[in-house]
């Protein structure tokens, strides 16, 4: 018999205590040994809770008792989770966790201390939900050298751009919606401003490069300044927006990284991920594209992707499964030296001007006094160097993939 | 060193040679050892090739040079390549595979061979190509029971019906182009008549099992009967039609396998998958759907599935990689006895006796005296016999996810 502690009792947490003993049969099978959940450790008592009997309050416990051999972290944060953690990891304990915060900030250190005490620390369900990501990236992707990551990385914000999308509303009507169906927060802000998919897009860019990419250091935008005429010019377009978390490789040690709305082409398989589906796009070198879609959030899906890094761990005891993302930080390209093209949203008063400074591939469509453009490629730093002449006359701008 | 033999030097052989060639460095860096290839077995000489000196003819130096400890089989088909095969493993050494004719017959039979010898059967490019799906369902899906799995899984008619859906083509013009184009092959059968197909959704089906769904007893339906008229009638319902191969758990030891045209809406992510794109999509008892688009064939990303099993099987020699898939054989439902809905092309002057046999949701377009039905759900016999009863006035049918 395996014996697993869950950490933090909450949706995740109850989740995996959920998956373990749902499919407990098909993973005993699986594994070649029961799989018994020991511990759950939670500050909160559960009177009536079916695995009430295994709720402790005191992480000793866990940490003192030999038998555990695998903890989840399903806590959140970067303060207790961050010290339990590496306490498990020193006793040579394996941890899964979903805590993208914690595996953002920490993950060169902890996956050290998992080798030097031959256990594992394991994060697939930090990213993606409960979309098989990170160990496509890690093994199945092995051969591959990774050119370039990016994806719809968060289902709030995914399913507000779907709404405004398909319904024509505006951002604070569609956001009051989410909050109403319980897609987004009470205080959005984690979500709407990038955050979020900002932490996941460091921990993908971190293991196509095998290095670190810091994610503070990560260029973020969110989607608050997006409008419903926005989405009016992207489908004269053809096109739609979507909030992508985007990595790519830039020289030996350089990378492009950030979090940006941007204007995605009808025909791109991104652009048809709806709601609060998440999914991530890899290109490799030899593989050349290749995508993965799921539900990037919820209960099950989520504690699913941990309970398989259990199954994973309980089949690898003693062993340390490795990963390649070293603490040595990544350069990161500066936003304004990128070259792309803009969908720019102006004055229509304005459009010789603007034919002027960004030639003419001029919407068809004119809309309230208002026209969009979408420039040809060029720096950033020269566009908004353009921009700034163009003063009130430019009423929006957005990056084009 | 890790000494690696491949066995077929044809397109796939050789480009299992240039990604090990060409990512030397970060598969050395993955594995801990470098990873050499040490023979190339083929019929043939190639002078001027840079790796001629590798060549050669006879597979006993192979099976014989105990340094061999991985095996690349690249050949295709279940002769040589079958008994090669059996003959390598049951000497410890691991085999690779791209050959999914091999697999979907003997996968059980190798697998079995593999295991008492501790060395690893491993056949992710078998599906696919280059597309991480055979190790998401082994690992990555490893704390579910899959309860469906369905895709496009041949690149060859995704070509041809994206052509035809979007420029209006018939059948045969399009396939001319695709043969052409190199798309098709000469002899275009096991692409157009769905046998490539089968034989993936016969391994996938199998997987989700654990059991052995025999390739030959899959329901199999080509798209040679698909017309530029079908294609107008699935845009009126906003939908179009996709090869499908499909397998659906249904009780204990039962399941449901087919491949066949489908009527599948436009919202459906399967529905934006074009051109030479494969895609898997599963459903788990926990995660919900799920999906993995990509190139689903040529040289290099189908070598480089074959790379990342060897990166596996390297990181694990003398180690059995397992796999859940017995040589007990999974009873089959027959498919007339399946309940869905159907797309019914037919006779606009038949419109009443249509009505009467399958409801109203008719076409709002009539095209040369043409009109089309969508069915409610039914047991496909029932549908079967209505048919029957309509006779002349029925002109196609396709089943509808």
């Amino acid at each position: 018999m395996i014996n697993v502690a869950v950490l933090g009792y909450g949706t995740v947490g109850s989740g995996v205590v959920e998956v373990l003993e749902s499919n407990k049969e098909l993973i005993a099978k699986r594994v070649g040994d029961e799989v018994n959940v020991k511990y759950i450790l939670d500050l909160r008592d559960f009177p009536g809770d079916p695995y009430e009997s295994k709720v402790v309050h005191d992480v000793n416990l866990i940490m003192e008792d030999p038998e555990v051999s695998i903890v989840c972290e399903t806590m959140g944060g970067a303060g207790a989770a961050y010290k339990f953690s590496k306490e498990a990891l020193s006793r040579s304990k394996s941890v899964c966790t979903s805590n993208k915060e914690l595996v953002s900030l920490h993950g060169p250190e902890l996956l050290n201390i998992a080798k030097d005490n031959n256990c594992s620390y394991l994060f697939e369900a930090s990213v993606g939900g409960g979309i098989p990501i990170i160990r496509p990236i890690v093994e199945a992707l092995t051969a591959e050298r990774l050119d370039a990551v990016m994806g719809i990385l968060n289902g709030t914000t995914n399913f507000i751009l779907t709404k405004m999308d398909k319904e024509g509303a505006d951002f604070d009507t569609t956001l009051k919606e989410a909050q109403r169906l319980g897609y987004a927060e009470a205080n959005p802000e984690a979500d709407i401003e990038g955050h979020d998919a900002r932490r996941k897009i460091a921990i993908l860019s971190s293991l196509m490069t095998g290095k670190h990419v810091k994610d503070e250091k990560v260029y973020t935008e969110g989607i608050t300044r997006i409008t419903a005429a926005d989405f009016k010019f992207a489908h004269s377009f053809n096109a739609t927006i979507k909030l992508l978390g985007m990595a790519k490789r830039a020289g030996k040690n350089e990378a492009e990284a950030m979090v940006s709305p941007f204007v995605i082409g009808n025909e791109h398989p991104l652009a048809t991920v709806n709601d609060v589906f998440n999914a991530v796009f890899v290109t490799g070198n030899m593989l050349g594209d290749a995508m993965f879609y799921g539900k990037g959030a919820g209960k099950l899906p989520t504690a699913s992707a941990v309970c398989s890094d259990v199954i994973e761990c309980a089949k690898n005891l003693g062993k340390n499964l490795s990963c390649d993302w070293s603490d040595e930080e990544v350069k990161l390209l500066d936003v304004s030296d990128v070259e792309r093209s803009f969908m720019v949203r102006f004055d229509a008063a304005a459009v010789n001007e603007i034919k002027n400074a960004f030639g003419d591939n001029i919407s068809d469509v004119t809309l309230d006094n208002e026209m969009a453009v979408l420039t040809a490629p060029m720096k950033e730093s020269d566009f908004n160097a353009k921009c700034e002449a163009l003063k009130d006359a430019v009423h929006n701008r957005i990056r084009v993939l």
